[in-house]
């Protein structure tokens, strides 16, 4: 690790930095998943979740696939720049297990 | 990981969610500092600085200890708590010197 402030790594900060997005990820470490089930898993409003999948679908970090099925199934995925951030959602796990208390 | 989202997961990420908290806690990995040193470090204005700075002291990531010298001195270290962010900082540094395009 440099000294200096790696400007990737400000971006990348930036990136998982925004409200919502690190929970997303996490959920999508299950599996692919349609929008409702993300939806169902996450106490966030529907409006809001398109936007994060929209942006992580342009960040390249998931994929959208649509299904053509009746009536169509969407089914949203990590790419694999997306399954690889597990171990930073893995050490944030382990780190919130041991130091964040559940009712504070 | 349980498939149920994790209360504790959740506050953890809402905790480093915040903007620039991620870069003051790596920026304090390399050690004890000044205010005007972590200030020079990052783009961050002395104000928002200050604030997270007060947030992560309330948290118990971030020790702020005055020694009685003239004129006096004010330096701000990880605590244990926060030295244990280390592996989330360095997973995400990982992937973003990998992933992440610097000039995009």
């Amino acid at each position: 690790m440099d000294h200096q402030l790696c400007p990737k790594f400000e971006k990348a900060m930036t990136l998982i930095n925004k409200r919502w997005t690190g929970l997303i990820i996490y959920q999508l470490l299950f599996g692919a998943q349609r929008f409702s089930e993300i939806e169902s898993a996450l106490p966030v409003s529907g409006r809001l979740l398109s936007e994060r999948l929209k942006e992580l679908e342009e960040e390249g970090i998931v994929s959208r696939t649509v299904y053509a099925e009746v009536p169509v199934r969407v089914e949203y995925a990590l790419t694999e720049k997306g399954r690889e951030l597990e171990p930073v959602i893995r050490a944030l796990q382990i780190w919130s297990d041991k130091w964040v208390e559940q009712y504070q």
